[in-house]
């Protein structure tokens, strides 16, 4: 699990309730584990959630890479390809990279754009400078709870999207979709079609303006 | 009925029949009446459309606009500003317009991008165009017959949006989406959230591409 926020917390801890053996990656383990002050959303600390997740691991970003089978990414999208660069290269090679980060803009004030978006998306990104990890770009569409336990609302009756080139890896990535309760998974096509999934990302944020509760999710119905 | 194409006509025709007087502008009556080809998607031509719907009058843009209490903006969304000049800023003045275009730009390719998005929007382009006019967009995230007759789909429950500066002007454009059949309606905001609401098309297009039927909708999961 590459990235220490409260999404990658959420996902490394039910991830690990399942039985999978977690690694998180950070920049620095020392500089992580150091931080005693609750995060700029008033998250508590990053030492504190390791404190109650004894059994999961923490690592630098290229030691969690290199032991990873899975690696999913879920780094602030703006610094996605950097702290992939740090992960390395050969560390990631060949392997599933689940892309679960938005590349939001937060520098034009609230709600944030997009970094990248219309002609391109970050999950292309990843793809074009990572050519031989195989990434699945999902899960970006709902708030972190959500992702991981989808049938906490209306039964699990609502949607979720995948996007990538390999269609191994995303059949992997689907098991690991039902593992968490998601039962109706609409493949997108290749990670081109990334760009759906992340330009949704406006609305998302504009409906969580409106009704003010950030546990929705969109069904397809048809 | 500011627009000719299946979009326009589907709208018009609907409004006649809930009994609206229905006028279709179009840039030239006798250019738009003398084709008798069907169009670039094998639509029949406007003049057949005409001939089955008597009550729907056909007018140039600007005489459309001048007698319309309510105006709706079906044009193409990549040419609807030069559109709506031709419609006559006057002609448009203090009246709700309702934006239903896309601005979706094919010079690339299917399927297409969009001409303005993430930092701005047809929507926030057309209000700032036409500071004295009381734009809405919504409809815009559905397919044409879906659009005038939600409860086709699972008996309608799926979502509708509407953006727009003015809450009078918005909730005459609920009232009317009432008449259409829409019952889960939700207010974005501002104009500005047609961001969001443009910004679905991208994946609207994918869905649409991977299940191979464009009668579907969203329902916001709450």
């Amino acid at each position: 699990m590459l990235g220490t926020g409260p999404v990658g917390q959420t996902m490394a801890a039910k991830l690990a309730e399942l039985g999978h053996d977690v690694t998180v990656g950070t920049r620095s383990v020392a500089d992580a584990m150091a931080r005693s002050e609750p995060d700029t959303f008033g998250n508590p600390p990053f030492s504190e959630w390791v404190g109650q997740h004894p059994q999961v691991a923490v690592a630098a970003l290229a030691d969690a890479a290199a032991i990873g089978e899975l690696v999913v990414n879920a780094t602030n999208g703006a610094g996605s390809l950097e702290a992939l660069e740090a992960a390395g290269e050969e560390n990631l090679a060949r392997k599933v990279l689940v892309d679960i980060a938005n590349p939001l803009d937060f520098s034009q004030g609230m709600p944030p754009s997009l970094t990248v978006s219309n002609t391109d998306s970050l999950g292309e990104q990843i793809q074009r400078r990572f050519p031989d990890t195989r990434v699945v770009k999902t899960l970006n569409t709902a708030n972190a709870y959500l992702m991981v336990d989808p049938k906490q609302l209306a039964g699990g009756d609502h949607t979720m999207f995948v996007s990538g080139n390999d269609p191994e890896a995303k059949a992997t990535v689907r098991e690991l979709l039902r593992q968490f309760g998601w039962s109706d998974i609409i493949d997108l096509g290749g990670i081109s079609t990334a760009r759906g999934s992340e330009m949704y990302l406006p609305l998302w944020l504009r409906i969580m303006g409106s009704i003010e509760n950030p546990m929705f999710n969109i069904k397809v119905v048809r």
